[in-house]
Protein backbone atom coordinates (compact mmCIF):
# COMPACT_ATOMS: atom_id res chain seq x y z
CA UNK A 1 0.00 0.00 0.00
CA UNK A 2 1.27 3.71 -1.00
CA UNK A 3 2.17 5.94 2.15
CA UNK A 4 -0.45 7.33 4.29
CA UNK A 5 -0.37 11.58 3.96
CA UNK A 6 -3.09 12.09 6.43
CA UNK A 7 -6.28 11.07 8.50
CA UNK A 8 -9.51 12.45 9.40
CA UNK A 9 -12.97 11.20 10.94
CA UNK A 10 -14.04 9.56 7.78
CA UNK A 11 -11.36 9.30 5.40
CA UNK A 12 -7.79 8.48 4.65
CA UNK A 13 -5.61 9.68 2.39
CA UNK A 14 -2.87 8.14 0.25
CA UNK A 15 0.14 8.77 -2.18
CA UNK A 16 -0.87 7.63 -5.31
CA UNK A 17 1.63 5.41 -7.05
CA UNK A 18 3.63 6.63 -9.33
CA UNK A 19 2.29 10.36 -9.46
CA UNK A 20 3.23 12.64 -6.69
CA UNK A 21 0.58 14.75 -7.96
CA UNK A 22 -2.31 12.56 -7.30
CA UNK A 23 -4.12 11.06 -4.42
CA UNK A 24 -6.28 7.83 -3.25
CA UNK A 25 -8.85 9.11 -0.97
CA UNK A 26 -10.43 5.70 1.35
CA UNK A 27 -14.05 6.21 2.29
CA UNK A 28 -14.15 5.06 6.29
CA UNK A 29 -17.10 3.33 7.60
CA UNK A 30 -17.03 5.43 10.48
CA UNK A 31 -19.73 8.09 11.29
CA UNK A 32 -19.15 10.67 14.24
CA UNK A 33 -21.08 13.85 15.47
CA UNK A 34 -20.53 15.97 17.57
CA UNK A 35 -16.83 16.75 17.21
CA UNK A 36 -16.40 12.93 17.53
CA UNK A 37 -18.10 12.47 20.72
CA UNK A 38 -20.59 10.21 18.84
CA UNK A 39 -19.03 7.76 17.21
CA UNK A 40 -19.74 4.32 15.24
CA UNK A 41 -19.21 1.75 12.34
CA UNK A 42 -21.62 1.61 9.48
CA UNK A 43 -20.11 -1.22 7.46
CA UNK A 44 -21.20 -0.20 4.16
CA UNK A 45 -21.29 3.24 4.53
CA UNK A 46 -17.64 4.21 3.07
CA UNK A 47 -18.73 2.58 -0.32
CA UNK A 48 -21.68 4.46 -0.52
CA UNK A 49 -19.99 7.37 0.70
CA UNK A 50 -16.93 6.63 -2.05
CA UNK A 51 -19.57 6.31 -4.87
CA UNK A 52 -21.83 9.41 -4.21
CA UNK A 53 -19.08 11.91 -3.73
CA UNK A 54 -17.48 10.21 -6.77
CA UNK A 55 -20.50 10.80 -8.81
CA UNK A 56 -21.61 14.32 -7.87
CA UNK A 57 -17.89 15.74 -7.82
CA UNK A 58 -18.24 13.62 -11.68
CA UNK A 59 -21.47 15.78 -12.69
CA UNK A 60 -19.32 18.93 -11.05
CA UNK A 61 -16.38 19.02 -13.38
CA UNK A 62 -19.08 18.12 -16.31
CA UNK A 63 -20.69 21.33 -16.12
CA UNK A 64 -17.81 23.00 -15.39
CA UNK A 65 -17.13 23.42 -11.63
CA UNK A 66 -14.18 21.86 -11.12
CA UNK A 67 -13.25 19.22 -8.45
CA UNK A 68 -10.29 17.24 -7.65
CA UNK A 69 -12.22 14.04 -8.49
CA UNK A 70 -10.54 12.16 -11.38
CA UNK A 71 -11.62 8.33 -11.39
CA UNK A 72 -14.15 6.11 -8.71
CA UNK A 73 -11.99 2.94 -7.41
CA UNK A 74 -14.38 0.51 -6.39
CA UNK A 75 -15.72 -0.08 -3.75
CA UNK A 76 -14.67 2.83 -1.27
CA UNK A 77 -11.89 5.10 -2.53
CA UNK A 78 -11.66 7.70 -5.49
CA UNK A 79 -8.49 8.64 -7.34
CA UNK A 80 -7.98 12.53 -7.20
CA UNK A 81 -5.83 15.57 -7.53
CA UNK A 82 -3.61 16.22 -4.81
CA UNK A 83 -3.73 19.46 -3.03
CA UNK A 84 -2.83 21.93 -0.87
CA UNK A 85 -6.01 22.10 1.30
CA UNK A 86 -7.25 25.73 2.62
CA UNK A 87 -8.25 25.78 6.13
CA UNK A 88 -11.95 26.19 5.45
CA UNK A 89 -15.59 24.94 5.68
CA UNK A 90 -17.80 27.12 2.98
CA UNK A 91 -21.53 26.44 3.55
CA UNK A 92 -24.39 26.82 0.91
CA UNK A 93 -27.30 27.13 2.57
CA UNK A 94 -31.10 27.14 0.51
CA UNK A 95 -33.64 26.45 3.55
CA UNK A 96 -32.99 27.65 7.47
CA UNK A 97 -32.42 25.07 9.42
CA UNK A 98 -29.59 23.89 11.82
CA UNK A 99 -26.89 26.51 13.55
CA UNK A 100 -28.12 29.23 11.13
CA UNK A 101 -31.38 29.14 13.38
CA UNK A 102 -28.77 30.19 16.40
CA UNK A 103 -27.82 32.91 14.20
CA UNK A 104 -30.63 34.17 12.70
CA UNK A 105 -34.03 33.54 14.77
CA UNK A 106 -36.75 35.39 12.91
CA UNK A 107 -36.20 32.25 10.17
CA UNK A 108 -38.37 29.52 10.72
CA UNK A 109 -37.04 26.07 10.58
CA UNK A 110 -37.42 24.86 7.12
CA UNK A 111 -38.07 28.20 5.62
CA UNK A 112 -36.63 28.80 2.30
CA UNK A 113 -34.07 31.25 1.93
CA UNK A 114 -34.31 34.45 -0.68
CA UNK A 115 -30.93 33.57 -1.89
CA UNK A 116 -28.76 31.13 -0.75
CA UNK A 117 -26.35 32.01 1.93
CA UNK A 118 -22.81 31.25 2.32
CA UNK A 119 -20.90 31.15 5.06
CA UNK A 120 -16.98 30.33 5.73
CA UNK A 121 -15.74 28.66 8.68
CA UNK A 122 -12.60 28.44 10.12
CA UNK A 123 -11.53 24.58 10.36
CA UNK A 124 -10.55 24.14 13.33
CA UNK A 125 -11.71 20.62 16.31
CA UNK A 126 -9.95 22.80 18.73
CA UNK A 127 -11.90 25.99 18.76
CA UNK A 128 -15.09 24.28 17.34
CA UNK A 129 -15.27 25.58 13.33
CA UNK A 130 -15.74 29.15 14.22
CA UNK A 131 -17.65 31.10 11.75
CA UNK A 132 -15.31 33.78 10.14
CA UNK A 133 -16.55 37.22 8.29
CA UNK A 134 -14.99 39.05 5.49
CA UNK A 135 -12.70 41.45 7.66
CA UNK A 136 -11.06 37.63 9.26
CA UNK A 137 -10.98 36.13 6.11
CA UNK A 138 -8.12 37.86 4.50
CA UNK A 139 -6.08 36.09 7.44
CA UNK A 140 -6.45 32.75 6.19
CA UNK A 141 -6.36 33.26 2.45
CA UNK A 142 -7.01 36.44 -0.44
CA UNK A 143 -9.84 38.43 -1.29
CA UNK A 144 -9.43 36.85 -4.75
CA UNK A 145 -9.72 33.19 -3.54
CA UNK A 146 -12.43 34.23 -1.27
CA UNK A 147 -14.35 35.45 -4.41
CA UNK A 148 -13.90 32.71 -6.49
CA UNK A 149 -15.18 30.29 -3.84
CA UNK A 150 -17.88 31.48 -3.04
CA UNK A 151 -18.28 32.03 -6.89
CA UNK A 152 -17.82 28.04 -7.42
CA UNK A 153 -19.81 27.24 -4.49
CA UNK A 154 -22.96 29.15 -5.96
CA UNK A 155 -22.43 27.25 -9.02
CA UNK A 156 -22.37 24.13 -7.60
CA UNK A 157 -25.27 25.13 -5.15
CA UNK A 158 -27.34 25.76 -8.97
CA UNK A 159 -25.58 22.40 -10.27
CA UNK A 160 -26.66 20.94 -7.17
CA UNK A 161 -30.27 21.87 -5.99
CA UNK A 162 -31.52 20.78 -9.93
CA UNK A 163 -29.88 17.51 -9.51
CA UNK A 164 -31.29 16.12 -6.45
CA UNK A 165 -34.52 18.26 -7.28
CA UNK A 166 -34.63 15.77 -10.83
CA UNK A 167 -34.20 12.87 -8.01
CA UNK A 168 -37.05 13.88 -5.64
CA UNK A 169 -34.26 15.30 -2.70
CA UNK A 170 -34.37 19.13 -1.92
CA UNK A 171 -31.14 20.11 -0.94
CA UNK A 172 -31.01 22.07 2.01
CA UNK A 173 -27.46 22.80 2.77
CA UNK A 174 -23.93 21.32 2.10
CA UNK A 175 -20.88 22.28 3.03
CA UNK A 176 -17.40 21.75 0.94
CA UNK A 177 -13.72 22.69 1.35
CA UNK A 178 -11.45 24.01 -1.30
CA UNK A 179 -7.77 23.67 -2.05
CA UNK A 180 -5.05 24.36 -4.93
CA UNK A 181 -3.09 22.10 -6.98
CA UNK A 182 0.78 22.08 -7.27
CA UNK A 183 -0.18 24.56 -10.51
CA UNK A 184 -1.73 26.96 -8.03
CA UNK A 185 -4.97 25.96 -9.41
CA UNK A 186 -8.20 26.22 -6.87
CA UNK A 187 -10.84 23.96 -6.95
CA UNK A 188 -13.26 21.73 -4.59
CA UNK A 189 -12.02 19.26 -2.46
CA UNK A 190 -12.75 16.60 0.27
CA UNK A 191 -15.93 14.94 -0.19
CA UNK A 192 -19.48 15.92 -0.73
CA UNK A 193 -22.11 12.51 0.69
CA UNK A 194 -24.94 12.56 2.80
CA UNK A 195 -22.11 13.55 5.85
CA UNK A 196 -21.22 17.16 4.26
CA UNK A 197 -25.29 17.72 2.52
CA UNK A 198 -28.86 17.97 3.98
CA UNK A 199 -30.98 16.61 1.91
CA UNK A 200 -34.93 16.02 2.46
CA UNK A 201 -37.97 14.41 1.13
CA UNK A 202 -41.35 16.65 2.23
CA UNK A 203 -38.84 17.70 5.54
CA UNK A 204 -37.47 14.32 6.66
CA UNK A 205 -33.71 14.37 6.92
CA UNK A 206 -31.70 11.59 4.12
CA UNK A 207 -28.35 12.49 6.01
CA UNK A 208 -26.26 13.00 9.01
CA UNK A 209 -28.87 14.66 10.92
CA UNK A 210 -30.35 11.10 11.48
CA UNK A 211 -27.60 10.41 13.47
CA UNK A 212 -27.00 13.33 15.23
CA UNK A 213 -30.09 13.27 16.65
CA UNK A 214 -30.08 9.89 18.07
CA UNK A 215 -30.95 7.77 14.86
CA UNK A 216 -29.36 4.49 14.98
CA UNK A 217 -26.26 3.14 12.80
CA UNK A 218 -28.82 0.71 10.85
CA UNK A 219 -31.85 4.46 10.06
CA UNK A 220 -28.34 6.27 8.78
CA UNK A 221 -28.01 3.41 6.62
CA UNK A 222 -31.21 2.57 4.92
CA UNK A 223 -31.14 6.63 4.31
CA UNK A 224 -27.72 6.88 2.39
CA UNK A 225 -28.25 3.81 0.65
CA UNK A 226 -31.70 5.22 -0.50
CA UNK A 227 -29.67 8.48 -1.67
CA UNK A 228 -27.05 6.40 -3.22
CA UNK A 229 -29.43 4.11 -5.50
CA UNK A 230 -31.25 7.02 -6.90
CA UNK A 231 -27.60 8.96 -7.57
CA UNK A 232 -26.38 5.03 -9.12
CA UNK A 233 -29.56 5.02 -11.25
CA UNK A 234 -28.75 8.41 -13.01
CA UNK A 235 -24.77 8.44 -12.91
CA UNK A 236 -23.18 5.20 -13.85
CA UNK A 237 -19.98 4.64 -12.42
CA UNK A 238 -17.80 1.66 -13.67
CA UNK B 1 -40.10 61.73 36.68
CA UNK B 2 -41.07 61.03 33.14
CA UNK B 3 -41.97 57.27 31.84
CA UNK B 4 -39.12 54.90 31.66
CA UNK B 5 -38.48 53.75 28.40
CA UNK B 6 -36.67 50.64 28.68
CA UNK B 7 -33.96 49.38 30.90
CA UNK B 8 -30.79 46.85 30.44
CA UNK B 9 -28.05 45.83 32.57
CA UNK B 10 -26.60 49.31 32.64
CA UNK B 11 -28.91 52.07 31.81
CA UNK B 12 -32.12 53.29 31.87
CA UNK B 13 -33.78 55.33 28.99
CA UNK B 14 -36.56 57.71 30.25
CA UNK B 15 -38.78 59.86 27.80
CA UNK B 16 -37.45 63.43 28.04
CA UNK B 17 -40.15 66.00 28.71
CA UNK B 18 -42.09 67.90 26.31
CA UNK B 19 -40.07 65.99 23.43
CA UNK B 20 -40.59 62.94 21.91
CA UNK B 21 -37.49 62.99 19.78
CA UNK B 22 -35.15 63.32 22.80
CA UNK B 23 -34.47 60.84 25.90
CA UNK B 24 -32.72 61.13 29.21
CA UNK B 25 -30.36 58.26 29.26
CA UNK B 26 -29.97 57.30 32.93
CA UNK B 27 -25.92 55.81 33.84
CA UNK B 28 -26.30 52.90 36.67
CA UNK B 29 -23.70 51.79 39.06
CA UNK B 30 -24.15 48.10 37.75
CA UNK B 31 -21.61 46.21 36.48
CA UNK B 32 -22.23 42.63 35.29
CA UNK B 33 -20.05 40.18 33.09
CA UNK B 34 -20.47 37.22 31.40
CA UNK B 35 -24.06 37.92 30.31
CA UNK B 36 -24.88 38.37 33.95
CA UNK B 37 -23.73 35.75 35.43
CA UNK B 38 -21.09 38.76 37.67
CA UNK B 39 -22.79 41.12 38.90
CA UNK B 40 -21.85 44.48 41.12
CA UNK B 41 -22.73 47.66 42.36
CA UNK B 42 -19.73 50.55 41.88
CA UNK B 43 -20.77 53.37 43.09
CA UNK B 44 -19.72 56.36 41.17
CA UNK B 45 -19.70 54.37 38.07
CA UNK B 46 -22.84 55.52 36.82
CA UNK B 47 -21.67 59.06 37.15
CA UNK B 48 -18.09 58.47 35.31
CA UNK B 49 -19.77 56.24 32.41
CA UNK B 50 -21.93 59.11 31.66
CA UNK B 51 -19.42 61.91 31.70
CA UNK B 52 -17.06 59.27 29.52
CA UNK B 53 -19.58 58.52 27.26
CA UNK B 54 -21.14 62.51 26.81
CA UNK B 55 -17.24 63.61 26.35
CA UNK B 56 -16.42 61.18 23.49
CA UNK B 57 -19.81 61.53 21.96
CA UNK B 58 -19.16 65.05 21.58
CA UNK B 59 -15.73 64.48 20.33
CA UNK B 60 -17.26 62.26 17.56
CA UNK B 61 -20.10 64.93 16.86
CA UNK B 62 -17.65 67.95 16.41
CA UNK B 63 -15.36 65.63 13.69
CA UNK B 64 -18.56 65.02 11.67
CA UNK B 65 -19.79 61.95 13.17
CA UNK B 66 -22.95 61.36 13.89
CA UNK B 67 -23.76 60.10 17.38
CA UNK B 68 -27.09 60.31 19.44
CA UNK B 69 -25.40 62.59 22.34
CA UNK B 70 -27.14 65.87 23.35
CA UNK B 71 -26.21 67.19 26.24
CA UNK B 72 -24.30 66.03 29.43
CA UNK B 73 -26.27 65.85 32.72
CA UNK B 74 -24.87 66.00 35.46
CA UNK B 75 -23.82 63.80 37.28
CA UNK B 76 -25.16 60.28 35.68
CA UNK B 77 -27.24 61.44 32.76
CA UNK B 78 -26.76 61.80 28.88
CA UNK B 79 -29.91 64.04 26.98
CA UNK B 80 -29.60 62.05 23.54
CA UNK B 81 -32.12 61.78 20.53
CA UNK B 82 -34.68 58.92 20.49
CA UNK B 83 -33.43 56.32 18.49
CA UNK B 84 -34.90 52.92 16.72
CA UNK B 85 -31.69 50.94 17.89
CA UNK B 86 -30.86 48.04 14.96
CA UNK B 87 -29.95 44.97 16.60
CA UNK B 88 -26.36 44.97 16.23
CA UNK B 89 -23.48 45.14 17.99
CA UNK B 90 -20.12 46.81 15.39
CA UNK B 91 -17.30 45.49 17.36
CA UNK B 92 -14.02 47.07 15.98
CA UNK B 93 -10.27 46.21 16.54
CA UNK B 94 -7.08 47.68 16.33
CA UNK B 95 -5.20 44.83 18.53
CA UNK B 96 -5.94 41.08 18.79
CA UNK B 97 -7.39 40.12 21.99
CA UNK B 98 -10.26 38.68 23.59
CA UNK B 99 -12.85 36.24 21.39
CA UNK B 100 -10.64 37.34 18.23
CA UNK B 101 -8.06 35.20 19.48
CA UNK B 102 -10.52 31.96 19.43
CA UNK B 103 -11.27 32.83 15.89
CA UNK B 104 -8.37 33.10 14.07
CA UNK B 105 -5.45 31.48 16.14
CA UNK B 106 -2.49 32.63 14.29
CA UNK B 107 -2.86 36.02 15.76
CA UNK B 108 -0.94 36.40 19.14
CA UNK B 109 -2.55 38.29 21.86
CA UNK B 110 -1.67 42.24 21.64
CA UNK B 111 -0.73 42.19 17.95
CA UNK B 112 -1.56 45.11 16.30
CA UNK B 113 -3.80 44.09 12.89
CA UNK B 114 -2.57 45.41 9.69
CA UNK B 115 -5.79 47.05 9.51
CA UNK B 116 -8.82 47.49 12.42
CA UNK B 117 -11.42 44.07 11.58
CA UNK B 118 -15.03 44.85 12.04
CA UNK B 119 -17.49 42.62 13.22
CA UNK B 120 -21.30 42.33 13.53
CA UNK B 121 -22.82 40.69 16.15
CA UNK B 122 -26.28 39.77 16.92
CA UNK B 123 -27.65 41.49 19.99
CA UNK B 124 -29.23 38.44 21.61
CA UNK B 125 -28.53 37.49 25.85
CA UNK B 126 -30.23 34.45 24.61
CA UNK B 127 -28.65 33.17 21.86
CA UNK B 128 -25.38 34.72 22.90
CA UNK B 129 -24.76 37.75 20.74
CA UNK B 130 -23.73 35.55 17.47
CA UNK B 131 -21.19 36.62 14.99
CA UNK B 132 -22.69 37.17 11.95
CA UNK B 133 -21.24 37.73 8.32
CA UNK B 134 -22.43 40.14 5.03
CA UNK B 135 -25.37 37.46 3.97
CA UNK B 136 -26.79 37.65 7.54
CA UNK B 137 -26.60 40.67 8.32
CA UNK B 138 -29.42 41.56 5.56
CA UNK B 139 -31.96 39.26 7.28
CA UNK B 140 -31.95 42.48 9.46
CA UNK B 141 -30.88 45.26 7.96
CA UNK B 142 -30.17 46.40 4.01
CA UNK B 143 -26.82 46.76 2.43
CA UNK B 144 -26.98 50.43 2.49
CA UNK B 145 -27.10 50.69 6.04
CA UNK B 146 -24.41 47.56 6.78
CA UNK B 147 -21.80 49.65 4.75
CA UNK B 148 -22.73 53.22 6.18
CA UNK B 149 -22.46 51.28 9.95
CA UNK B 150 -19.11 49.95 8.53
CA UNK B 151 -17.70 53.56 7.24
CA UNK B 152 -19.19 55.47 10.43
CA UNK B 153 -17.12 52.88 12.82
CA UNK B 154 -14.20 53.61 10.94
CA UNK B 155 -14.55 57.01 10.99
CA UNK B 156 -15.05 56.85 14.31
CA UNK B 157 -11.92 54.23 14.90
CA UNK B 158 -9.76 57.06 13.60
CA UNK B 159 -10.93 60.23 15.71
CA UNK B 160 -10.71 57.42 18.96
CA UNK B 161 -7.55 56.06 18.18
CA UNK B 162 -6.09 59.21 17.70
CA UNK B 163 -7.54 61.14 20.81
CA UNK B 164 -6.53 58.10 23.50
CA UNK B 165 -3.03 57.86 22.24
CA UNK B 166 -2.51 61.62 22.91
CA UNK B 167 -3.49 60.90 26.37
CA UNK B 168 -1.83 57.99 26.75
CA UNK B 169 -4.19 55.06 25.70
CA UNK B 170 -3.86 52.41 23.49
CA UNK B 171 -7.31 51.90 21.97
CA UNK B 172 -7.50 48.09 21.53
CA UNK B 173 -11.29 47.85 20.51
CA UNK B 174 -14.28 49.11 21.22
CA UNK B 175 -18.28 48.09 20.41
CA UNK B 176 -20.91 50.65 18.84
CA UNK B 177 -24.68 50.00 18.65
CA UNK B 178 -26.46 52.21 16.23
CA UNK B 179 -29.77 53.15 15.28
CA UNK B 180 -32.39 55.63 13.58
CA UNK B 181 -34.00 58.77 13.97
CA UNK B 182 -37.60 59.13 13.50
CA UNK B 183 -36.38 60.98 10.69
CA UNK B 184 -34.59 57.73 9.54
CA UNK B 185 -31.11 59.38 10.10
CA UNK B 186 -28.52 56.71 11.08
CA UNK B 187 -26.59 57.12 14.00
CA UNK B 188 -24.30 56.11 16.70
CA UNK B 189 -26.63 55.43 19.92
CA UNK B 190 -26.06 53.48 22.95
CA UNK B 191 -22.63 54.54 24.70
CA UNK B 192 -18.71 54.84 24.97
CA UNK B 193 -17.35 54.27 28.32
CA UNK B 194 -14.81 51.67 29.44
CA UNK B 195 -17.55 48.98 29.74
CA UNK B 196 -17.56 49.37 25.99
CA UNK B 197 -13.86 49.97 24.98
CA UNK B 198 -10.69 47.93 25.62
CA UNK B 199 -7.98 50.63 26.76
CA UNK B 200 -4.40 49.39 27.57
CA UNK B 201 -1.39 51.17 28.81
CA UNK B 202 1.55 49.29 28.15
CA UNK B 203 -0.64 46.03 27.55
CA UNK B 204 -2.67 46.99 31.25
CA UNK B 205 -6.17 47.19 31.09
CA UNK B 206 -8.31 50.48 31.71
CA UNK B 207 -11.71 48.45 31.15
CA UNK B 208 -13.93 46.16 32.04
CA UNK B 209 -11.51 43.23 31.35
CA UNK B 210 -10.07 43.75 34.68
CA UNK B 211 -13.80 42.89 36.20
CA UNK B 212 -14.25 40.27 33.60
CA UNK B 213 -10.71 38.45 34.90
CA UNK B 214 -12.10 38.48 38.61
CA UNK B 215 -10.57 42.05 39.28
CA UNK B 216 -12.48 43.78 42.53
CA UNK B 217 -15.19 46.18 42.19
CA UNK B 218 -12.13 48.79 43.51
CA UNK B 219 -9.75 47.80 40.67
CA UNK B 220 -12.38 48.06 38.58
CA UNK B 221 -12.83 51.69 39.48
CA UNK B 222 -9.82 52.83 40.07
CA UNK B 223 -8.90 52.01 36.93
CA UNK B 224 -12.29 53.78 35.55
CA UNK B 225 -11.57 57.12 37.54
CA UNK B 226 -7.42 56.86 35.70
CA UNK B 227 -9.53 56.93 32.16
CA UNK B 228 -12.37 59.63 33.38
CA UNK B 229 -9.75 62.15 34.78
CA UNK B 230 -7.46 61.76 31.62
CA UNK B 231 -10.49 62.70 29.37
CA UNK B 232 -11.88 65.45 32.00
CA UNK B 233 -8.85 67.67 31.09
CA UNK B 234 -9.12 67.21 27.49
CA UNK B 235 -12.87 67.32 27.28
CA UNK B 236 -14.66 69.71 29.98
CA UNK B 237 -18.30 69.19 29.86
CA UNK B 238 -20.47 71.79 32.01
Amino acid sequence: MAAKICEGKTKKVFAAENDGSKVIIFFKDDITAFNGKRHDIIPEKGAISAYISSAIFKLLNENGVKTHFIEYIPPNKMLAWKLNMIPLEIVCRNIATGSLLKRLPMLKKGERLKKPIIEFFYKSDELGDPLLNECHLEYIVNREAIEEMKQITLKANEILKKFFEELGFTLVDFKLEFGTTMQGELMIGDELTCDTMRLWINGESFDKDIYRRGGSPEDVLKAYRKVYEAIKERIELK
